[in-house]
């Protein structure tokens, strides 16, 4: 019998590579996406192209006003900063994290989880390469999933909720290896934190880094063009 | 020196004690109301009245598309039930219960808080006269807290987050009184989860029920009028 499974997709090579590890372990999947008024909404874009070449039961795109609720480069009036590289990026939480994002994304997971009897959800954080936001960290997923089961229904009934995160140990070149492996198409995803307006990856902030630096090490050629060459 | 608190106000007694709480407790308060497309939005409007009859330094009013994610009564097309009645309130989970919504509420709160530099949330959570929602429990909360402060900047700083929930052991009579002595005015206030097209209390719902026996047993005439009579 198939198991279904929520799948956080923001369009990303971390998302995308999860939601073909959900459907290589054999889960239905039911990929959500969000519309947080965040500064690169053509991610959202790149979702609807990755779930059109998938094979996802259903693909949910939510609205949540966190540009109202402010506090970050990614949805109010503040610089992304450019050019920050490795040693600039371990130092601190960077004004790109958003407040609460991925508690309220894997909120939502839950909520939606609970309707269409899933128990898993998948959400592709990573603690390694990543721009040192908390709520991508191992101890932190714990403690979701520990207050997930006391706070909903399934829970309460016992039906035991997880958080998977398959990505969570890797490095970002052992992500886009792994993508690879399971035919992930990266021209379909989206990183960039700061698109140029004719929506050309900036190339130059923590994301475009992170992502160059990967497909670097994994020596595999990125297929997006950035406005500063690589 | 004023500490600010993000207090969740529905719009029911319970959220407006809570409010009054903490101001009289010497909060400078910011309210933060959903519509989550609840078949009872005119609790919105009451949580504006309520807003504009205390010193509230911000009104947030968000919208939460729960009726995108269906399974309630609350936000779907399922029949809210009618004249349960003490017995039958006790018996598990009810169809009015909405997956995931405190944890969602919580987490927007959260967001917020970390915005606005504060480390106190309250909800009007409670385990005695409640309905049987998993995420009214102490237990839920305690998990809730702890993983915020895994997940978020306040937390990961060592800014210690706290979810307030005074009412959380007090019986709904208790609530009342408690309401009734810091000047709540509860004409202001909204229970009925299934109001009448001419926008009167059902008088049947659980949430109709629990307030009038509150009232009874507080020794308080219901400002509100029922479509059927208590």
């Amino acid at each position: 019998m198939k198991r279904n499974c929520v799948v956080l997709l923001s369009g990303g090579i971390d998302s995308a590579t999860v939601l073909a590890i959900a459907k290589n372990k054999g889960y239905d999947t039911y990929a959500l996406t969000f519309d947080y008024k965040q500064r690169h909404r053509i991610e959202i874009e790149r979702a609807k192209d990755i779930v059109a070449s998938s094979n996802v039961k259903k693909h949910l795109i939510l609205s949540a006003d966190l540009d109202r609720i402010g506090g970050s480069a990614l949805t109010s009036n503040i610089q992304v900063p450019c050019g920050r590289g490795e040693v600039e990026i371990s130092k601190g939480i960077p004004v790109t994290y958003v407040p609460g994002r991925n508690i309220l994304f894997l909120s939502y997971a839950l909520s939606w989880a609970e309707v269409i009897e899933a128990y898993d959800i998948f959400i592709g954080v990573n603690a390694i390469d990543y721009s040192g936001y908390p709520d991508c960290r191992p101890e932190f997923i714990e403690l979701f999933e520990n207050m997930a089961n006391a706070g909903t229904k399934s829970g309460a009934e016992g039906k035991k909720i997880h958080i998977r995160t398959p990505l969570i140990r890797m490095t970002k070149s052992d992500i886009i290896r792994k993508g690879a492996e399971l035919d992930v198409d990266f021209r379909l995803t989206w990183s960039c934190y700061d698109p140029a307006p004719d929506q050309k990856p900036c190339g130059n902030c923590d994301s475009c880094f992170l992502r160059m630096k990967g497909c670097k090490e994994a020596g595999l050629t990125d297929p997006l063009l950035y406005n500063k060459e690589p």
